[in-house]
């Protein structure tokens, strides 16, 4: 099959462009001062669908043919790209099938109904979920759309990055969540034609690691079914053809236990009135994590989604603002020295 | 005095376009649905220091002469006006005092500690603060700069409509919070020249009506100090200025209710991941309590501002999220008929 290029990113820009919103850099002079560098954080968060995968989902649906979208399109997803494809499907007419797990949540559950799409759950545990795609795409002659692996879906994620560094060319770094990889390799894509020395850093939840192992395996590696708060993040195996250009570009990957995605999202609900979900908040934790460690010059972190249950949200704001030492609620002052 | 207009605008968006971020204008196609009409919500949460008054002070500090601006500046405020004074100070190099109530909130009193800026308090019961700022501003030859009743403060507040009606020159009303009126009036000259048609409605508290009544009374009526979880919007009476521009100009002016402020923060947080503290959310709850009586055609929300103490937050979005009408979990697919 023919490798992905900058020039797909840059199609899919072109495609998508009048149908998303236009998502802004974040900024905080505290988080700047705290990390001894300009940050900016890319707002997916405030995306159609509240996530990044309307990107991906309308690239991949406007590819298809008159006839196939009049069949119809299927595709899985913890919630997030079940979404954007109810989205994508009803912007260009097709019926929507999503496969959701029985456990995903209730927002972005509500979320796939509003935009009336058919909703078929599944038991994560069993993970019979491709099982269930491919038998019902087979009997009802569907498109299947994948939340990640997939060329088109691919490079609309890649649209993220491509904006970034059309804003911001001086970048030194980004920080991408990893879950099925697709956003990792859209913006290693983008970032390899546009800015050959920005680092692009992958950051997973410490038990959501498949790609990190597989990175180090030099293959890819299955895990059982993680447990995580990142919903969005909890795959068991990288993709085919996103783990063939992770492999290839990423410039690392690091790992980032479940206290510091809670700080992240407190952080950002702090310091940006951003509302991220636990996934969404990975690459900032990882900006936590690394920020001593990251080469000089701007970084830029990708808040990939802010699709997330009331109660969940409170739980973990409410246990990262009762640490003391959360940066959530350091004083300011002491902060910009 | 010579009256302001539309120029005055104008001239404060090419002054101060460079010093503050691009906001964007937040959708939602479940809020569409439910209000039967398009709904574009201006994101001051995301502006520099957390709300719109940075364009109002970097408008005013950048009108002062250089021997001005080296004395230094003062200003009173309940939280947001002081962060963006301080921010405003410092970037042109001029020592600030501001004087805030010994009940603001946390956030925003560690904001102004983090610019920089020298704290004076007032205990908010006495109404001694302007009492403080003209004897320091006499003593220590400080420039005074208020929070909405001044020219450079008005126009700078008027660039948020200006931006809004320039991005959106369809837009049938505008919805804009009202305390010392500044807003109100910024927007108002920005509409009565860019869209004549277009309706500009004020909202207030229902405790703290002060415009409100001075409307119908045809002159400043002044109230007891108000109680609402609105702190921004706690004054005792309009403006001079302000109440000049919005008696002339203003469409109608509506108060909501305090639970309403609580149910339209969690509708920001839910259908447009946007943190908004309740000052912040009184307009887009001004949208809930009239959006069957508006005109046709889409309207504009202006968020003010995003700076809210966790506790507070939380409290506010808990009360508003267990009353199982609340629109912030109504199911979206019944919304979206």
């Amino acid at each position: 099959m023919a490798l992905l290029t900058y020039h797909d990113v840059l199609s899919a820009a072109d495609r998508i462009h009048h149908l998303i919103a236009p998502t802004p850099l974040l900024t905080s002079a505290v988080v700047d001062e705290l990390c001894g560098r300009e940050v900016v954080v890319k707002a997916e968060n405030l995306q159609l669908t509240g996530s990044f995968k309307a990107r991906g989902a309308l690239n991949a649906v406007a590819a298809l043919s008159p006839a196939a979208r009049g069949r119809g399109v299927i595709g899985a997803s913890s919630g997030n790209h079940a979404q954007a494809l109810g989205l994508a499907a009803r912007h260009f007419g097709a019926p929507a099938t999503v496969v959701i797990p029985d456990d995903a949540p209730r927002t972005k559950v509500q979320g796939v109904e509003a935009l009336g799409a058919r909703i078929v759950t599944y038991d994560r545990a069993t993970g019979r979920r491709d099982e269930i795609v491919h038998r019902l795409a087979r009997e009802e002659y569907l498109s299947v759309v994948p939340s990640a692996d997939s060329h088109p879906v691919i490079a609309g994620a890649g649209t993220v990055a491509w904006e970034m560094l059309r804003e911001r060319p001086d970048l030194t770094a980004i920080l991408v969540p990893v879950g099925g990889g697709g956003l990792a390799a859209g913006t290693c894509l983008a970032a390899a034609h546009r800015a050959p020395a920005v680092r692009v850093i992958g950051v997973e939840p410490e038990t959501a690691d498949d790609t990190r192992r597989s990175l180090t395996s030099g293959r890819r590696v299955r895990i059982p079914p993680p447990v995580t708060i990142a919903d969005g993040l909890g795959h068991t195996r990288p993709g085919d053809l996103t783990f063939e250009i992770n492999q290839r570009h990423l410039t690392d990957i690091v790992t980032v236990p479940e206290e510091l995605i809670a700080e992240a999202m407190a952080v950002l609900w702090r310091s940006y009135a951003a509302v991220a979900e636990p996934s969404g908040a990975v690459a900032f934790a990882g900006l936590l994590a690394t920020a001593d460690r990251l080469p000089p010059g701007p970084v830029g972190v990708i808040l990939s989604g802010g699709n997330v249950d009331w109660p969940r949200y409170k739980n973990l704001l409410d246990t990262a603002m009762t640490r003391k030492d959360s940066l959530a609620h350091a004083p300011a002052a002491a902060l910009l020295r």
